[in-house]
């Protein structure tokens, strides 16, 4: 029905007779002439009706927007101060002969180019949202970046094999969602939060080299922009150690960035300790175009008259650190209450700074409410190790460890966005040497789905899963000192994002069994929940190790979008429902009956929305 | 961890030194000297080891089946008459110099070479069975065909976009498995029967040409091999016609045979219209590899005594058919009766047959319980229009026409099975021009998940799904006679399976209210269920149409695998469980109190299995 896209003409095309099909984007009247800008995958170009070929003139006159619409014309050069350089096909136009409307439209419940629409409205009509270039570039880079990866993986050796999505719960320790059988009443199946037990026993099956971009399911609150389905780069290898896989990943990772977006990643990818992660930036995802970094003056602070900092100094579990500020002075007071209040959504009880007016007066070159309560000592020592400059400001951070953490290095980001002091487009790294375990609590880590938080059962939790394998010279501390054994894990971050996660696995039985006992994983529990997992390691299960990408994240870090929600073609909302289609939705209890389930509570009736 | 994989050694490598990893496939001790076939994803080497190396030695005498190894060693052409021409590696062998055991095994439930082993503990045992190399050259098939079949749609401009697994019921009518949604207490989910609605809405969108490789759900009573998640290649494209539709997709088919198997398929594949199909050979997706053809011989019944023929004969809803089997006459009386009962399946009543011993002495020649019943006339003709030639035998149905269609149209396949009158290994074709309608019951179609039953209220139910399209010169049909009325659907068969099926949908609100309304859904209902298609109709839809390939059964074909199960690395079994994971199981109540359902009758506790 076409001869060529219509983005896809230029100057090369003069003269030539195309026939083009696409959506009418904006139809125009001027100095009785009509001009249409005809719309499809790969662009617009404009289309002009004169008064001359009568017939089709008034078929244009019919034409509104998003009409569906076939035009055979010439291409020619558009009048000279009539180019637009805005638009691909600017320098031309088609003069269009004959037109056929192929099908209507009723007026678009918005324009294309309306930015103002409500996420909800755009949801309800996706299938006129996702005609704006912008939505349509996105999908388009989607299918290119899986295109890119799976071509890389498979001139690897990798095998994409599917596992099952009617499972057993899986052990990440979200939320399964969850499949009434009908055959066997009373039981259900759960949808994997990730093929985690399937690509290893991928490789207890010999298949060596696994990958499979796969859909995972977590019925979670939706804060956080997550979705209930994302979907992963799921990939698996055996005979590999982590250097070896890390080295592999990353190029793919670079090749992708090349290819795609031009963009030359580092070549290696620095590596950081978790440890190093967390004193310099506060987090085991440091954003690397930030270059302020958390200094720490707990030794500085230990005998100091200053409860709130000598407390958290004397306290094994505490820190305080410093946070330099370059030109910091020029923040006002107002800007300096918003950052406390900043600090207090990561549990902050305040955000103490000094500001660093002239620092070769000493003392009376600084201000701060803080600094009669701090030696001179301290304070000399402190601007040295800061590398405070006049005009500069530091901000401290002084309590629990990884409320510190989290706020300073919360704080850094957002200073840094604020003031433009991003370095650089991309920031990759890999963060390892992460601890096994850490006692108790969630530690707010699982971006992807190979992070967990082990059994709440257990005083120690997993910092990634449970099959995660220690380190082999670590393997007495399991006995000795858990808190103290480095697990084999590894993390990929970029700006400050963590996109992949993985880890070498267990691989014996004896191993995974001690762990699942450090997690407080009963016998009867890891045989009911992960039984054939620990029956396959007794039957040759080789070395093996993988890691997850977040595929959806990737794709809105390498497209600028704000939200995971931009690039994917059918979203839910942050209540988990589908506007467009009205899911989830009631069902009948003829339904309910053969799945030998009931509701608990009977649903009010409302008035379905059209 | 390894320089070469086991399976690739040959005489080029001789007198390298090589480290290789792997499963201790077998050992045997023999002349004072240890014999281990290593094994790996690409083949077996079999690896020596002397009691010179005494250490290395005392390790391989402790190796047993499923070990997992590292060998490092030297290749050597093997001793003259003790190469193994049935093992691609079999010229050389390695000498082992270091030998260390990775992981142990315990002795295997089974043993990889043993054929007799039940589908329950295989896949009970899975990660065991998936170690036969028969099993991992089906699954790295499957990773290959998915690989060449994206790359051709790649190269065509086609995007690979995702669609909602969490979603609304679909169309296709089987049973779908629901998902209850925990935020909105009451409401459920369905996983899709296929994404053909949002595949339509893609096109919608503006996508142009579409591809998935996606998993779809039917909770079906899992008879004729089907499993409750199969995945099809889904695919929708704009503005392009059936013709070119199916001239790509054949193009697509027949580069992956030849890529992949080194067969070259027909170039066109032939097309036929479902009418020849049915009066030829009895059925919408006939293996062309028989050459054996149903002949209509109503009109020569309609007259004879014989009601068992006249009825059907008269009946307008009848057919009277004849089926030659050349050599037939060798057939035994037990085997005409077993050929008898097998029609009874397809609820023939019967299997008349005349045996032609001499063709030239007429009657006398003929030798049949029915031949009383028939005239001179009907005999002679009878004779000519089947070709019959001594020592054939003609089979005959009369009944209902469809009762005949699958009774003979299933007995020709198995006559050339059983006698062999297989002709070629591969024979495709395209099925176009079925009807719209059919009238009321259940049509026995569905292999793919574009099919579907229609309504069950209406009068009329479609014979592929709600959306497909009238031919264009048929539209008035749809008002004046339903039945007559043919659709722009098209099938591709492969040696009498149905691989891949679609249409041309329909692509303007009117025509698709009309179908609704034949097919006996209301208004309300179409609202209910498909509002948001109907909707989305009005807002300048592009004509477009698609198809979906079943992937299983393709790889199935490709394969020559005997199940669909055999193609997938963790399948269900016939009641919808997996013995590997002992999916489905029971959740706890405190789950299900979350989902807001509760069980409608208690589930006695078993003990589970270990």
């Amino acid at each position: 029905m076409r001869t060529q896209y219509c983005g896809e003409l230029n100057a090369s095309h003069l003269d030539a007779e195309v026939t083009l099909v696409g959506w009418a984007h904006r139809r125009r009247d001027h100095g009785g002439v009509i001009f249409i800008d005809l719309r499809d995958r790969e662009g617009r170009v404009q289309v002009v009706f004169d008064p001359d070929t009568e017939e089709t003139f008034a078929t244009a006159e019919r034409v509104r927007s998003e009409y569906v619409l076939q035009v055979k014309g010439r291409v020619r050069r558009r009048p000279e101060g009539t180019e637009n350089p805005d638009m691909a096909t600017g320098e031309v136009e088609v003069l269009g002969k004959e037109l056929t409307i192929i099908n209507a439209s009723e007026t678009p419940p918005f324009h294309l180019d309306d930015d103002s629409v409500s996420e909800e409205h755009r949801l309800r009509y996706r299938y006129i949202d996702l005609r704006r270039p912008e939505m349509l570039q996105r999908i388009r880079l989607r299918s290119e970046v899986t295109r890119e990866l799976r071509y890389f993986l498979d001139s690897n050796g990798f095998l994409d094999i599917e596992t099952p999505i009617l499972t057993r719960a899986t052990p990440e320790g979200a939320r399964d969602y969850l499949v009434p059988s009908r055959t066997h009443p009373g039981e259900f199946f759960a949808l994997p939060q990730s093929p985690q037990l399937f690509k290893q026993l991928l490789m207890m099956s010999g298949m060596d080299r696994y990958y499979q971009i796969v859909r995972c399911f977590r019925d979670e609150d939706l804060r956080a922009d997550r979705q209930p389905e994302f979907t992963q780069l799921d990939i698996e290898t055996a005979f590999m150690d982590e250097d070896q896989i890390m080295t592999l990943m990353e190029e793919m990772i670079r090749g992708l960035f090349d290819k795609l977006l031009g963009v030359k990643l580092d070549n290696p990818f620095p590596r950081m300790t978790y440890q190093e992660a967390m004193l310099r930036f506060g987090s085991d995802r440091p954003d690397l175009r930030v270059a302020l970094e958390l200094v720490d003056v707990d030794d500085l602070m230990k005998a100091v008259e200053f409860k709130v900092f000598s407390g958290p100094a004397n306290d094994p579990e505490g820190r305080v650190a410093a946070l330099r500020l370059p030109k910091g002075c020029e923040l006002t007071r107002k800007e300096i209450d918003d950052y406390t209040k900043f600090v207090g959504i990561y549990g902050a009880r305040g955000l103490a700074y000094i500001k660093v007016n002239e620092r070769a007066k000493g003392r009376e070159g600084l201000q701060s409410p803080i600094l009669k309560f701090l030696p001179d000592e301290a304070v000399d020592t402190l601007m040295q190790r800061t590398g405070a400059e006049d005009g500069d400001l530091v901000f401290f951070g002084a309590d629990k460890a990884h409320i510190v953490n989290e706020a300073l290095g919360a704080l850094r980001v957002k200073l840094a966005e604020d003031r433009g002091l991003m370095e650089g487009d991309w920031k990759p790294l890999w963060v390892v040497d992460f601890p096994m375990f850490e006692k108790g609590g969630d530690s707010g880590r699982g971006e992807t789905a190979e992070q967990s938080r082990g059994s709440p059962g257990g005083s120690w939790t997993s910092l990634h899963h449970p099959f995660t394998a220690p380190k082999e010279e670590h393997l007495d501390l399991l006995e000795t000192d858990p808190g103290a054994c480095h697990s084999r894990a590894y993390d990929m971050v970029l700006n400050g994002t963590e996109v992949g996660g993985g880890s070498m696995r267990i691989f014996r039985t004896e191993v995974q069994r001690h762990v699942f006992e450090l997690l407080g994983i009963s016998d009867q529990e890891a045989e009911d929940k992960f039984g054939f997992l620990l029956t396959a390691l007794k039957y040759g299960c080789p070395p093996h190790g993988g890691l997850a990408f977040g595929l959806d994240r990737l794709l809105m870090l390498m497209s600028g979008a704000s939200s995971i929600r931009e690039v994917m073609a059918f979203p839910k909302t942050q209540t988990a429902s589908c506007p467009l289609t009205n899911a989830p939705s009631e069902v009948s209890d003829a339904q309910l009956r053969e799945l030998n389930v009931r509701l608990r509570k009977p649903v009010e009736k409302e008035t379905p929305a059209s």
